[in-house]
């Protein structure tokens, strides 16, 4: 019993998602040292590329006739949701990537949601608390030129919230790029300002998983 | 110079995207018998999880420091951008899976992206004639109970369009699960009806693809 966390950025060491997500894991460990952090990263211990599909064709297979790579994803798949299933909280840390979902976390998504715990039958992590730390290089609030271009943090909530019947909080911080991008220095306010909101959104996120610490069934 | 076809179902054998790509194909080897076809399929020949990661890092990288993996990814990138850079038109078999994008077809696309042709300074494929086929297992459309729930269409018409700024087409069919999933046999005549209406739609567009051949300056 313990926080969940999976991380999915592609540059570990200069991640805004992980900054932001470390926020909210030093609120569950200040509140419960002892509970301990159970992590996942996708990009240092990366799933291959056809886990999935392995997962899926092994699941139509008779266990006696699956192949090796099938009996291998679907263990893999089975450790996944293990570490759902058996954490008080979750935390969730994801970029967007070109527009869209962090391809590491659909390809997790997909094959977690293999697991009959947690498949569209499955109902092991309904009501479980749970963060999403998501990050935008850019700014998609509504009003702005790209409004309608952030393709990932709809379905993120969708998969999370309406699939799993998580209860979920999101932090959402845009413009990280503002101070990488000279294109974007104009925003150096606002993204100041906006990295500020997140932060607090983060502290407050992890504040309200610990308090949650033994109200959920499962923990 | 030929079609470039890319297919990212993960059960071949059964595929609905597949079958109505097949249409779009027919009416263009039919129109151009000697232009032949290119194909991609990321199932039977899947692109390595680390891919993306590799090719970012070794874009960073001055080209005598990289990894013998980041010269492969770069290669591998190159060789994929190549193929769209290279053909006369375009087409893409893309399902929807759980709710949101194909992870095979976001993996391509990000490593494709990294490409300075078709990177987000790259024009090489402005104009560029093409279908995007698409299936859903479900119905999504308007007044449904799962209106809202394609997460997938949005984001490929985002990329395709407005980023890689293709001549695009787009053919989707519904509902593919009926008759295979026995809770919806009660939308055999709507799902039969929506086959036949994606059918005539994916010839159309084979139709269009095979007249433009040539109009396009890369042709």
């Amino acid at each position: 019993m313990s926080l969940f966390r999976l991380d999915a950025s592609i540059l570990p060491s200069t991640s805004s998602s992980r900054a932001l997500a470390d926020l909210v894991e030093e609120q569950w460990t200040t509140a419960h040292p002892d509970a301990g952090v159970h992590r996942r990263d996708l990009t240092v211990d990366p799933i291959p590329a056809t886990a999935w599909q392995n997962a899926v064709l092994g699941g139509f297979t008779p266990e006696a006739d699956r192949t090796p790579e099938q009996r291998e994803a679907i263990a893999l798949r089975t450790a996944i949701a293990d570490e759902l299933v058996d954490a008080e909280a979750l935390l969730f840390a994801v970029p967007l990537y070109n527009f869209g979902v962090s391809q590491h976390f659909k390809l997790w998504f997909d094959l977690a949601y293999t697991d009959p715990r947690i498949d569209p039958q499955g109902t092991a992590l309904r009501g479980k608390p749970a963060t999403l730390v998501t990050v935008l290089g850019g700014n998609y609030s509504p009003g702005s030129p790209k409004e309608g271009w952030d393709h990932s943090t709809g379905w993120l909530r969708r998969v999370l919230e309406d699939v799993w019947g998580l209860d979920l909080r999101v932090v959402q911080r845009p413009f990280t790029l503002v101070g990488v991008n000279p294109a974007l220095d104009d925003f150096a306010d606002i993204a100041a300002s906006l990295k500020e909101e997140a932060e607090t959104g983060a502290r407050r996120s992890g504040r309200e998983l610990a308090e949650l610490r033994g109200a959920h069934p499962a923990a």
